[in-house]
């Protein structure tokens, strides 16, 4: 069975102060930390395409894991809806190139946003399964940078840049368990880039993801025959400290458990997942950990994964 | 088993002349024919976005399959590089909600060109076996008239606009069986999308479809233990008449087997081969056929399907 063996992550070092940015538009730093949830926010140079961002962080990966050889890479997906060119060519095939991956790896690239590296692990795992392959590089990289307006005070003190690579294969120590999806494009218009610059309606996500995501993590647990108890911790999209908050009082009984960490990072996009499970969950002795993005399409995603 | 059970298209019934489109350019009718391979280009209407031809084509596959309830699909996949939005949202989220699916569908989009749909079917796979789905539609819709010059003689008198609805779920006529895949980002310019508009090298596409196809296509059937003599029909991109006669060439002992049927579409990318599969093949008493995509990336899929 295919699972999660390994996760890197590459993170800019250079980035903005949002403390600075909050005064630029009357936010103290109480909301700043409080609501926003984030005192940094990591920006990639101006000449770093979105696949060297993926090149960076399948680096790190390869770095970690001597025993992974690039010959032996036969699947790549990245996860993005910012990629280098406009659409075409997709930029896994950049990624293959600029990487030295073989020429018999099977690339293509999923556009999803936030919701994104659930689907991913799923599409990874499948079509892997599907079609008799070894060893898949999953990659996000969604750099908001390239479509926020930086006097947009309701996205520019929100995002950050960032890339992951998980490497899925046989022999995982985190096996994929129950899943569940949704998708209501009705509030596409939420989300949306036009002309080039990114518009969110930040009230209507707010209350969607208020409204969808526990509801869909109490779907996704009773349906596995499980409760909170069950879980050890969730890693949800870090949206903003105030999403992840409000999130996590619906679990009256377990709170605690939602993982937040993202004051140097920003809302990273499909990134915000594998960076908290990099940090705080593959290593960890936890045994089940239950994850849920959410974002443009609007486009949901909830999983559970363990060890086996 | 997650197999093909049906597909259904959309061909816009208004286009362009292709005679004419080469007399404008000094080419002569056996040129368009014989070479290009096609009489007429479909074009969609200026207001139909991508998301309407998706919706076309899935309607027809509702029509020509009424047990088939929208109630009942869970998953939709959009092959796509010319999506509704600027790369957000996602098409497929469009799709959904055009198409009144429930939002218990989950939805994505694929980023691939003329291999799109010999790695769509093993990803949809895939993807539904790994989460537990039941039926799912994968659409193509690629119209490439949103990114050709008219005035470019190197890409007007090749692609016409259309776009596909494969069924996939249990208990399908046909299954997958061995596939293969490739990626060279290095060959990336050879097709590309700058400013808007579409550009491509056709010597060099045609050089690397005909060094690459044939030796995959042998090689998968290697690896099955067959021979082209198993194979009742092959199935590949209908890039150009040109391509597909010498790829076929290749194949000493059947190039007849190859189907071409491109006259009244052009190239229609992604759409290719499923056009080919519902009309020459769903419905035959054949029981093996192998495909072939190749195109924009550099990206190649080959994959055998058969009765069970």
């Amino acid at each position: 069975m295919i699972g999660i063996k390994s996760i890197a992550s590459y993170v800019p070092a250079e980035g903005l102060d949002n403390y600075a940015q909050g005064a630029k538009f009357a936010k103290d730093e109480e909301f700043i930390i409080g609501k926003i949830g984030s005192a940094f926010l990591p920006r990639k140079a101006a000449e770093q395409e979105t696949s060297d961002l993926c090149v960076e962080a399948a680096n790190a990966l390869f770095a970690n894991n001597p025993q992974l050889s690039r010959e032996s890479i036969d699947a790549v997906i990245v996860v993005t809806q910012n990629g280098d060119e406009e659409g075409l060519p997709h930029t896994a095939a950049i990624v293959q190139d600029k990487l030295g991956l073989p020429t018999h790896v099977a690339a293509f690239d999923i556009s999803l946003g936030c919701s994104g590296y659930v689907y991913g692990i799923y599409a990874m795992k499948g079509f892997m399964e599907a079609a008799g392959l070894k060893n898949g590089l999953l990659i996000t990289a969604d750099p908001y940078s390239k479509i926020v307006d930086p006097e947009d005070r309701n996205t520019t003190m929100l995002f950050g840049d960032a890339a992951t690579a998980t490497w899925l294969g046989e022999d995982a120590p985190w096996q994929l368990g129950k899943a569940k999806f949704g998708t209501d494009g009705s509030g596409a218009a939420h989300l949306k880039v036009t002309d080039g610059v990114f518009f969110m309606n930040g009230r209507q996500v707010f209350n969607f993801a208020l409204l969808k995501v526990p509801a869909h993590l109490h779907e996704l647990l009773g349906e596995a025959g499980l409760t909170s108890a069950d879980v050890d911790a969730f890693c949800i999209h870090q949206g903003s400290a105030a999403i992840v908050d409000a999130v996590a009082r619906r679990f009256e009984e377990e709170p605690q458990k939602f993982i937040k960490d993202m004051v140097e990072t920003g809302n990273t996009v499909s990134s915000s997942i594998p960076l908290l499970l990099e940090k705080h969950i593959l290593d960890s002795s936890w045994k089940r950990v239950a994850l849920s993005g959410f974002g443009v399409g609007l486009s949901w995603g909830s999983a559970l994964i363990y060890r086996p």
